[in-house]
């Protein structure tokens, strides 16, 4: 599926050598931001800085124009004036240039017209020198592999994720968010107005690219629904794919207009199109990043059975009962636990001040000691009915209690038994009034593979959503 | 209204002194670690340890019974096993104690015929002698302005919010969340079972207790919904009260039955009874905390026609343009800016990379300084179409370009406006690469009364929610 795609694009995702046209010796331009940025990321090909007035960034030498690299480049990133991007665009034909990304903005996004008739004039130049554009108003490439990062931004660990973005932003946020979750992109893109490649052409290549297992889209509209359909239904078969839709709403869509020149359609003709496609929906940056760093985790899909045990500590009641609506309004079982299972729980844990159903309120083990607590937290997990086992934890109260030891050891345990069986352990740890103990511990579990989420709705939206997927497939 | 409340529960908020009975020199019991919070916390009255074995606990003398204290007694909090409370209510009742908090648990929660037989005795024992009961299974009393605290729990500054809740966790993250955001609270009481004094009684309290500008309310269910009504529709019509109702679904409800022996009505039934009440609905903790942060700033309500102002620096496109959805799903209105407000953004920004529509996306301010994106903020502010300004403010970005310094002026500038004109502004910071310095400056706008929250939709839904309060009075 799809194969040509990985010829046609992985040239342009592991290119050898990059020109940055738009460079100067003034580190404020975004072209010198853009050459810096892939020093400090260590991108290992060569950089070549283009810029008409020449001079030195960095201790590169900076050329006056593209037709004067020494070298062959492979990807060229542009931030100059629109006015002079067909010439560029036939100075990338004459060096055989495989792709150029535009950064520079001002088109069709606004001024249809007059945008639009540049971009045409760009489409037919770049078709007749054998270019691809990516963009243009766009960041484009992102791969962590090759060292390739956003616009002033960092590049993060390699991994299994992938994502295509419309907007520049929210593929910043995505590359951000993934270092800040632990989410390992294999690779990234954000196209901006798409005249050329766009949504569905990267797409393709994640769906093909052996390297990506889930995948995530920020989409705003598209010219060829057809393909973008058929492309979601068909890459949809084979891995996870998330999908979250901007410009649902006038507003949205009025900003949209503004923004990548995209012509929204209603959103119900979106949920419906991604529903039948087998996509997975998602309404917002914290679902999508949700998801996906859930997604990551995930090898295989038992079911959406969920344990959830609370109040580690004292105090857990009144969060299991909010657990359990949590979890049924997003679509999630919450099945009862065995009576084998129970009675273990009851010998354990006593029944005064303790819930043995599910949600399970464990906070009568504070005063019977850790293993006490980690055997009833392995008897849940061991319980035939339980697919999936969320564990909410609350520093505010763990940590005056158990001390930064007691902390340490209960999640040593969690990670350990996370990795020791088969069923995903999910860990929701809310914030509040220790906010950086907090930052310490959910770093430590997202470094250990373990998803945290801040609080049970988002932890039981990403398990929905996930499911939804794997029951169809 | 309800002014008798005020005279009954003021002696039990603000209370001269405190037994603590069931406290021990072993300072692991739970009522010796009341003691020492409440000494940590502060409390500027007299706290007297009550244990049958006597000793010493942080210098102050262990008396073996309440009997035997020699002082008044206006509170006690009690945490010893269930078999022994009926004595230990006839000696309340014998010291002329004001009301008695039960921690203990055990009753009808567990064990509806034997426990719920217990807490009928412990009724008629307390009417007989003129004691309240609070709880059982509950951590009671929260004052910041008497320094008191929830069990190992710090207190916060003293302020407007009150809250009630059914359950000690949830009371316990709302006391947490208050200091981690800002919210400082009146009072606030978790009932837990609430066999005398239950919700109605104290939302009745804060009604009409003068320093109470804003209630919250965590219920799981009640055993007089009439008088539950007509109090919520009561206090409702003269302050805005935020409910989350707990046990929406079976499996939340399960958990209630088995927390606070509460049985669920419908959550249609509830959602109802809460529109026609006045009092705004919400669905978790997070939408709790976000809606009250909003209320505590509001003085009075224009209206909430939202201004949405993205892209402070580079990459604001798809934010805005997602945005502007989070807005208009949560059913604020986005309106369309004047032309007067649009022609001077024109001048300002530039129409290159621009969204002159709302959302606005000012991100070309980059490239022409800091007092031209003030003086583009302060246009739409000032806009007569607009009631609410929300900044989308992303440190990942803005730090890179502005450095701390000017990241500092800007917040500055939107702190000196917030305070300086009458529309709320709001800012959106979401989480991602740089965690700390996000949460510093995040306490550095709550601090200056400034909401802050981490996503559009959760600001939205905030907004929107006290949009619905006002709008019905």
């Amino acid at each position: 599926m799809f194969e040509t795609k990985l010829k046609e694009l992985d040239p342009i995702f592991y290119p050898k050598s990059i020109a940055v046209v738009g460079a100067s010796a003034d580190s404020i331009k975004a072209g010198s931001l853009w050459v810096l940025t892939l020093i400090s990321a260590g991108f290992p090909g060569t950089i070549y800085p283009v810029g008409s007035r020449g001079g030195r960034i960095a201790d590169l030498e900076i050329f006056p124009s593209l037709r004067q690299v020494p070298g062959e480049v492979d990807l060229v990133i542009v931030a100059i004036p629109r006015q002079a991007v067909l010439e560029l665009l036939d100075d990338c034909a004459a060096k055989n240039v495989k792709a150029v990304q535009f950064f520079t903005a001002g088109f069709s996004e606004m001024d249809a017209q007059e945008g639009g008739m540049l971009e045409k004039q760009m489409l037919e130049r770049a078709g007749r020198g054998g270019v691809r554009i990516i963009g243009p108003n766009c960041i484009g490439i992102y791969c962590p592999e090759q060292k390739i990062p956003f616009l002033t931004g960092t590049v993060g660990e390699p991994g299994s994720v992938g994502f295509v973005s419309q907007s520049g932003g929210i593929a910043g946020k995505l590359a951000t968010n993934g270092i800040a979750r632990h989410i390992h992109y294999s690779k990234g893109v954000s196209f901006g107005n798409g005249i050329d490649l766009d949504a569905s052409d990267f797409l393709q290549y994640l769906g093909a690219d052996p390297g990506t297992r889930v995948i995530g889209a920020y989409l705003e509209g598209t010219r060829d629904g057809v393909r973008l359909f058929n492309t979601i239904k068909e890459v949809a078969g084979v891995k996870p794919l998330v999908v979250w839709k901007g410009g649902r709403t006038e507003a949205g869509a009025e900003a949209a207009m503004s923004h990548t020149g995209s012509l929204a359609s209603s959103p119900a003709v979106w949920s419906a199109m991604l529903r039948q496609a087998g996509a997975i929906e998602v309404q917002s940056l914290e679902e999508l990043t949700d998801t996906l760093l859930l997604l990551q985790r995930i090898d295989h899909w038992q079911g959406a059975g969920a344990a959830i045990i609370g109040g580690l500590a004292d105090g857990g009641g009144g969060i299991s009962v909010s657990a359990g609506d949590a979890c049924i309004a997003s679509g999630l079982r919450v099945p009862r636990l065995s009576p084998d299972t129970r009675k273990k729980l009851g010998t354990l844990l006593g029944e005064v001040g303790s819930i043995l159903r599910n949600p399970v309120d464990v906070s009568q083990a504070q005063f019977r000691g850790l293993p006490t607590l980690f055997e009833a937290i392995e008897s849940v997990t061991g319980d035939p009915s339980i697919d999936i086992i969320l564990v909410q934890e609350d520093i505010d109260i763990l940590l005056p209690i158990y001390s930064q030891k007691g902390l340490d050891d209960i999640n040593d345990f969690l990670v350990n038994l996370s990795g020791g069986q088969s069923k995903p352990i999910i860990i929701v740890l809310p914030p509040g009034a220790m906010e950086l103990e907090r930052l310490q511990l959910e770093q430590r579990l997202l470094a250990a593979s373990v998803p945290v989420f801040s609080s049970m709705e988002r932890a039981a939206t990403a398990i929905s959503n996930a499911d939804q997927y794997f029951s169809r497939q």
